[in-house]
C-alpha cells in the first residue's frame, strides 16, 4: 500500500526555483458572498490563470527543466487529451525541445489546436487505454524520447504542489485545503507542499461521485480501478496510481464526493459571483467545501483550471 | 460645448482616499495571446471583479460618502436598469441608509435580485425615458432623498477614475489607456485620472457602432442624442451628458467604434484565453485595441464589468 516513493517537501520548494519565470505565481481572490454560499472563508487559487489555463504547466514545466542536457536532447513524449498535453507541449518549447503527445482521436479540436500552437507534435490513438499505451510505445521506440506521464511522476507531482505551496506561505491563517483529486497528482503534491509547510492544516479531496474512485480507496485502504468517464469534470476521470495512493493515504484527511448538479451548480456560482472562468474539476473543489462543514475555517481551494468548452455550457 | 464643470484630478485623488477599504484595489493581468491577437502590448484593469462586478460601485461609493450627514440622513435615488442600480444599494447600505431605486419594469430578474439582496429599495416604472423621469421625480419628492445621477455627476465621475488612477500608478510604461464609453462617467473619469498623473498617455473611448452617438459627436463637435438601444453591450446604449461630452472633448483623443461581431468575438477570445468574465461592454473595449493600429504601444485597457447572463451567450 506504500508504494513508490513520492517527492518530499524539498522536492517541491525545488520545483518552485526551478519553474520561477516560466509559470505565474497566480493570484487569490476571496468574496464574501461565496463565503456565505460556502459556509467558511473561502480562498481561491486561481490556477485557472496559469499559463495554458491550469495548474498543469506547473508539473510539466519542473519535469522538462529537470531533464538533464542528454535527457532533454531526445525530446519528451506522454499522453493526455486535455490540459496534460498543452503543458507538456509548451514547457518542451521553453527549453526547445521536441514534445511528441499522444492524444485520443476524439479530443476537442480546440484542444489540439492548442497542443499544436505550442508546436507539439500530435499521434492520434483510438479513445482506450490499450491503444494509447500501444500508441506511446511505439512513440517512444521511434523517438528515443523520455516519458512524462501527466501524474504519476515525482517531478510531476513537485511541480503541482508548487500551487498550494504559493497558496499557504501567502494566506498565513488557513485551517484547510481542499483540491481536487482525478489522477492524485495535484492533491499529492498539495498534501505535500500543505503539510511541509504547516502540518497542522487539514488537506482534503474533492471529487466526483461518478469518479469516486478515490474515495472509496482511501475509506477502504484498496485502491480502486477508474470508473466509466461519465462525469462532467472530465480531468478528474481517471483513477490514483500506486504512487499517489500512498501518498493521499498518508497525508488526506477525507475526500469528499459531489453529485453532478452539485458540480454544474458550483460552476455556475463562482462564473456567476466571482467572474472566474473555471472549468468543471475546479468546481468539483467548490462543491465540496459548499457540502462540507467547515464552519468557522479558513479553506483555500486550488482552482485547478478555466480550460471549458464555452459553446457547450452545461446548464 | 464646454458644459458644466468636470471634476478635477484632486477630486479624483480624494474619491480614491474615500473609497479605499469600501472598494476592491483590482489586480491587472497580461497575456502573451492576448497582445498577439490585439498587436500591441495589453495591461487589463480587471474591474470585473471588483465588487458588485463592475466598476459602479467606485462612484456610488464616491458619491454616497461624499454626503453631509445632514443629506444621507434622507437616502438617495437613482435610476438605473444595471450596474449602477446595483451599486448604489450597496454604497447605501455601507453607510447605512436607504436607497430608492427606480428600475424599468423590463429590468432583468437577476439585476433586481442583486439590488434587493443589497437592501435596495426598487420602484418599477415603464421602460421609457419619460416614465423613468417621471417615477424618479416622484420619489425624490415623497422620500426627500438626494438624487444620484448614474454618470452625470461629479463625485460619480472621480470616483470612476480611480480605476485609472490604480492603472496608471501600478504600470508605469502606459502609452495609450482605452475606455468604454456610454454615458460617459468611465470615460471622463478615465481621462482625467490618466492626465492628471501623466499627461502624455493617449486616452482613447470604446464605443459599439450601433450606439455610436459620442464617436460622432466628437468628430462633429455636436453632441449626439442616443441611438435605438440594440447593442449587444447594454452598457453603453445611453449617450453623453453635457458635461461627459465637455471633458471628453477635452481629453480624449479619439473614440474608436466596433460591430457588434467584433464585440462578441473579443469577449469571446478574453472569456477563453484570459478565463476572466467580462460583460460584452467591457469587450467593446478589447475590440478597439485589437482594431486600431497600436502595434509597439503598451496600452491599459478598463475591462469595465463583469454582469452577463451566462444563460443568453451571444456565441
Amino acid at each position: 500500500m506504500t508504494g513508490p516513493a513520492g517527492p518530499g517537501f524539498p522536492d517541491v520548494a525545488a520545483a518552485a526555483a526551478r519553474i520561477a519565470g516560466h509559470v505565474h505565481h497566480t493570484p487569490v481572490f476571496t468574496s464574501h458572498l461565496l463565503d456565505e454560499w460556502c459556509g467558511a472563508g473561502v480562498v481561491l487559487k486561481a490556477e485557472n490563470l496559469q499559463r495554458i489555463g491550469a495548474f498543469k504547466i506547473r508539473g510539466a514545466t519542473n519535469a522538462v527543466l529537470s531533464l538533464s542536457d542528454d535527457e532533454a536532447g531526445r525530446g519528451v513524449a506522454g499522453h493526455s487529451s486535455g490540459n496534460h498535453a498543452a503543458a507538456l507541449a509548451l514547457a518542451a518549447r521553453t527549453r526547445g525541445i521536441p514534445a511528441h503527445i499522444v492524444m485520443p482521436s476524439n479530443s476537442a479540436v480546440v484542444k489540439k489546436a492548442a497542443v499544436e500552437a505550442y508546436g507539439g507534435i500530435i499521434t492520434e490513438c483510438e479513445p482506450t487505454v490499450a491503444a494509447r499505451d500501444e500508441m506511446l510505445a511505439e512513440v517512444l521506440a521511434a523517438t528515443g524520447a523520455v516519458e512524462i506521464h501527466p501524474f504519476d511522476d515525482e517531478r510531476i507531482i513537485a511541480g503541482a504542489g508548487t500551487a498550494a505551496l504559493e497558496l499557504v506561505s501567502e494566506v498565513d491563517d488557513l485551517d484547510v485545503v481542499v483540491a481536487p483529486v482525478g489522477g492524485g497528482g495535484l492533491l499529492s503534491g498539495t498534501s505535500i507542499a500543505t503539510h511541509g509547510l504547516r502540518p497542522g492544516i487539514r488537506v482534503i479531496g474533492a471529487e466526483p461521485e461518478l469518479a469516486g474512485d478515490a474515495a472509496l480507496g482511501i475509506a477502504t485502504g484498496i485502491r480502486q480501478p477508474p470508473m466509466p468517464p461519465v462525469t462532467i469534470a472530465d480531468g478528474l476521470r481517471t483513477s490514483l496510481s500506486e504512487r499517489t495512493f500512498g501518498i493521499i493515504s498518508r497525508h488526506v484527511e477525507a475526500i469528499v464526493t459531489v453529485t453532478e448538479d452539485e458540480i454544474v451548480e458550483a460552476m455556475r456560482y463562482v462564473w456567476t459571483r466571482t467572474k472566474l472562468l473555471v472549468e468543471p474539476s475546479a468546481a468539483v473543489a467548490v462543491a465540496a467545501v459548499r457540502r462540507t462543514d467547515l464552519a468557522g475555517a479558513r479553506v483555500g481551494v486550488i482552482l485547478s483550471g478555466g480550460n471549458v468548452d464555452v459553446d457547450a455550457l452545461p446548464w
